[in-house]
């Protein structure tokens, strides 16, 4: 039996699902021959750690009962009886992945949204151990960073950053591994944004149409944080680094739905949704009045093309693949030599904790043949 | 820098291609740390190995002669200037493989199109060496070489046996590792068959589509060897027994798209495109005027889902994926957890040896940690 032993940072959210489906998974994964060992879990306050790292494990009772807590909104520190200090999280982390980096081999998977976690991956880097990525914020931090990151590319693998866990990153790693040039990207890589555009198109004012979604609970608590465009870029972002493009955060053309005087520092959230937001509404009707008069509709995307990385919205052919998307799906629309006239098209659920952790857990055991 | 001592068999199309392909990403792959190491290229009756198997490799001029014997239509027993019986070119293969497996490991490549290669790989499982298949034939004979075949699912990759160079199977592997259970699959995997159904929505006879279809070189010769459903057979036979289903060729239900007294034995293909088909118009019309007062459309697909796994005509929704496709690109709906209401979906040229040969690198490319 393989054991792959693992490290997973951030037990809230997808963090907790891809415990459970790790527990749920038990059965499945001794037929293919493989055992997920839980070294330990931390969350930015507190980190259970199995007593023997070289052999035992955080057993399944622990991992119900951290999943528990967290699903309970309480900390881990309630589960493990003490609380630490960022610092001394990161300091026992190092400690571990020093000793497994030359034993057994150590994956450390990433299920946080925060930005503090780069250095300690690098430094995971450093051992030799492997990095499994469902937060975005370490790979499009600074191009130092990243380029540390995946300094060893077999031992990185991110594919919930960007879709969840529709196979993007793995069609693209395919197509690049192949010597199949990829001349364009464009994909709706924002459920909420993606239903607000094709909801646009039956003829109701954005104002409308973005508080509904609000009341769907499609969009963030403040739908800005949604309509800015910040989390479709760091997807871009994602991808165009994929492809070799030397870019970062601040170079990337990024529209925001909202102008700044209508930003969340100058606006509280009840005026912007109340007087703000029907503002807006000639400007973007107008906008697809003339898109709509040339056969075309307005998607909210990334473009990847050439030297360009640009975020926002984009007159595309009503009959295209993203033309025809409907409702919150992601959808991908990869050109190269091989898919030139008509594109490769990814297209399906691109959030959610349960599909976003189904992601991860589909890497963990897409890098098993790195350990002994 | 990595090594992957490769045998390829076949090197018409795809095989030719795929030479092509591996001594053109020469430098990518460098920059990748990987060097494919081809030790030998056999066909039927010819085959031209490495004269040092353990070290060496047909370098990139010879490869190069060979792709050029084979695009004038030559036999590779040109290039080697010695020609061999099959029994010949299997116990030379035997005798790399028994060498390779127990040193540097080896993938054995199939670029064929032959049902005969089943007990090479076999054998070359045995040996604990990989398998990289375009052939769909070795997949969909008899249960008992698929469970040798995939007895160890590391070490054997086969993405170009469905849709080319589409992650279809890369996307399933992923879905299966992570235990999401996939409850249904329905896909368009023949470009012939896709473009003929789209096309009969437009109102033409089908006798017209297929004529137009074959003159434009959509399908074989002989246009029975597509309308017949066996090759979309294969590829659905595949899909089943990656999720488990203990099927069998002769076991799957395949709808025909011509009857029995109009087969290949019984009526010359002249007969069939000038008499035969004309008299299968009102038919396939009345199921299409059918299907459309219930606003659906007719596909061609493949359909799986839980114990059933038919091949033939189904009536789907009009605004399905499948509904809107068009033209000849392939499209997968996977159903699973993860992706319940709304599919994941997977869309692009399922055809093509550049796309298919793509696919085969790609697979060879992932199985590179099994390398020393």
């Amino acid at each position: 039996m393989k054991k792959i032993p693992l490290i997973l940072m951030g037990c809230g959210g997808v963090g907790r699902q891809l415990l459970q489906h790790i527990v749920s998974c038990r059965s499945l994964h001794a037929k293919q021959g493989v055992r997920l060992r839980v070294v330990g879990v931390c969350d930015s306050n507190s980190l259970i750690v199995a007593s023997d790292v070289i052999n035992g494990e955080v057993d399944d009772v622990g991992l119900t009962q951290v999943c528990k807590a967290k699903s309970n909104g309480a900390s881990l520190a309630t589960v493990s009886s003490h609380a630490m200090s960022g610092q001394e999280v990161t300091s026992k982390i190092i400690e571990v992945v020093s000793l497994l980096g030359n034993s057994t081999g150590l994956a450390v998977v990433d299920c946080s949204a925060s930005s503090e976690t780069a250095g300690i991956l690098s430094q995971v880097v450093d051992f030799g151990c492997c990095v499994v990525l469902a937060n975005k914020k370490p790979l499009t931090a600074s191009l130092e960073v990243y380029d540390k990151l995946v300094s060893l590319p077999r031992r990185i693998r991110h594919e919930s950053t960007v879709g969840a866990g529709l196979p993007v990153i793995a069609a693209l790693n395919r197509i690049i591994s192949s010597g199949d040039p990829v001349h364009r990207i464009v994909g709706s890589l924002s459920g909420t944004l993606g239903y607000v555009m094709s909801e646009l198109q039956t003829g109701k004012p954005f104002s409308k149409v973005v508080t509904v979604a609000k009341s769907l609970g499609y969009t963030e608590p403040d739908p800005r944080d949604d309509l800015g465009g910040m989390d479709v870029a760091r997807k871009a972002l994602i991808l165009a680094r994929l492809l070799g493009h030397r870019l970062t955060l601040d170079s990337l053309k990024i529209e925001s739905l909202y102008p700044v005087e209508m930003r969340p520092s100058v606006m509280p959230i009840e005026d912007f949704l109340v007087n703000g937001l029907p503002q807006l509404d000639a400007d973007i009707q107008d906008r697809i009045t003339k898109a709509s008069s040339k056969g075309n509709v307005l998607r909210y995307v990334c473009l990847i093309e050439k030297t360009r990385c640009e975020v926002g919205i984009q007159e595309l052919p009503k009959d295209s693949p993203l033309g025809r998307l409907r409702g919150s799906d992601n959808l991908l629309e990869i050109y190269s030599r091989c898919y030139n006239e008509q594109p490769l098209v990814i297209q399906g659920a691109g959030a959610g904790n349960d599909t976003t952790a189904a992601g991860v857990l589909a890497d963990i055991l897409d890098i098993q043949d790195l350990f002994p």
